[in-house]
């Protein structure tokens, strides 16, 4: 708000966490948030006192591999110079600036964003997971991917989505519209792997993890596909299945018309 | 050794494990290590005082996804039951059993695997890793695979590796069979990931990691390929690049003939 009086020049930036470090995206007293490590980091970095804007507010334990911010800033940085010296500051907290691009003042991470792509990972198998147990949600009974994917089919197109949505969602309609949902399954040695991405221009609270319970139960054989038509069209709270844990859950990528980060990046 | 007098039974063990949390496979005084959480887990089923053998030695900080490792008990356990109780006890340390069989009492974890695998894991590209940051090695100047492979291939095939070999390594010979390497590469919509995998019937002290830092050193340009063939004949400690963290390390698979596991896990 400060910025706003004088000149600055806003930056989007391109942000990778891993969430069971943080309580969240959002700054809260008594509690480390991304929000509030990466304005430190800034504040080192710039006299202007930054305020981080984020595209997406994930819950505590939710990672993000392309969560989108922006910044105001009063020096004019070298976009690549800001990336290095901004790791430099944020070292050694989990959280790493992927991409750095000057963008104009009427870019808002947030408002400007015209899909969010949320991706959600399950390991499948008996034994627990011992190699990043915090990365991915842990189900012990064999998943039905073509009954889960019957459910999920369910889902997209423009839905009242009350059924998936946390009693504290903010948002002023229950009204989304689900562009995709796909499931992506990798048979490793032992047992296999599941991502479930979802795509929406914006999501609602918790939605993500409210259908991934959802279809689980499906996945499962406790819940035939055709339930999970019946509890959308309930809309009701109580309809829902169980919701899956955070820390299966990614924020993966937020797209922008134009893509901000135009430049090629594709190397790192 | 007690279990020699009385009857017992022999288990063959496939095991995962996360090796940020351990001083390394073999049991030590005043660290945490592998081997020792396991035989203190399998001792709280047991009558016996299990000893548990394993098939590599991994050093503190290398992660396994398939080491494998036998123990006597005095119990004829069930192996699918021998495993729920095994992970059970080993709740909340980073160690999973993936696989158990019984196993003839001339089965050796160790003397019996006619081959290992290793894999070994890098993040290629500028920003520091901040998901699963222990999981990979993160190497910030863009690398050439082509060139890696090309150094790779001169070390295939039996050869004197006492370039490639710590100071310490207690093996009779230095002769060791490189049966082959493999390397992989990822494009990420940010950077890449290279995987290289090691096949032999057994290795030398760090063999792996004394590798991996001399082709990183060819993937960067610092090195040509030629180079590591004349590493390779020298037979000097010297003459090797810089030794590869150890958390980008995994051993990732180890073979017998008969494979002990063979009854149907594919599915976890």
């Amino acid at each position: 708000i400060m910025n706003r009086d004088k000149d600055f020049h806003r930056f989007a930036l391109c942000v990778e966490y891993c969430g069971s470090e943080f309580s969240g995206w959002q700054r809260q007293r008594n509690a480390p948030s991304v929000q509030q490590t990466l304005e430190m980091a800034l504040s080192k970095l710039d006299p202007g006192r930054p305020t981080v804007t984020g595209a997406g507010r994930t819950d505590s334990g939710v990672h993000a591999t392309g969560q989108v911010a922006h910044v105001d800033l009063e020096r004019r940085w070298n976009p690549f110079r800001l990336r290095e010296a901004a790791n430099a500051k944020l070292r050694p907290a989990s959280i790493a600036v992927l991409k750095v691009s000057e963008v104009d003042r009427q870019f808002s991470a947030r408002t400007s964003a015209v899909m969010r792509e949320y991706r959600y990972k399950i390991t499948n198998r008996r034994a627990p997971r011992a190699v990043g147990f915090k990365l991915a949600w842990h189900v012990r009974s064999r998943l039905d991917c073509g009954a889960m994917m019957n459910g999920a089919r369910r889902l997209t197109g423009k839905h009242d989505f009350t059924t998936f949505r946390a009693a504290q969602c903010q948002a002023h309609s229950p009204v989304k519209t689900l562009e995709g949902i796909e499931i992506h399954t990798v048979e490793l040695p032992f047992g296999s792997e599941i991502a479930i991405t979802f795509r929406a221009r914006s999501f609602l609270h918790r939605q993500v993890r409210s259908i991934v319970g959802t279809l689980v139960k499906v996945g499962e054989g406790a819940w035939r596909p055709e339930e999970v038509t019946v509890a959308l069209k309930a809309r009701s709270r109580d309809a829902c299945g169980p919701v899956a844990p955070a820390h299966g859950l990614y924020l993966s990528n937020v797209k922008y018309r134009p893509d901000p980060f135009d430049r090629d990046f594709r190397n790192g």
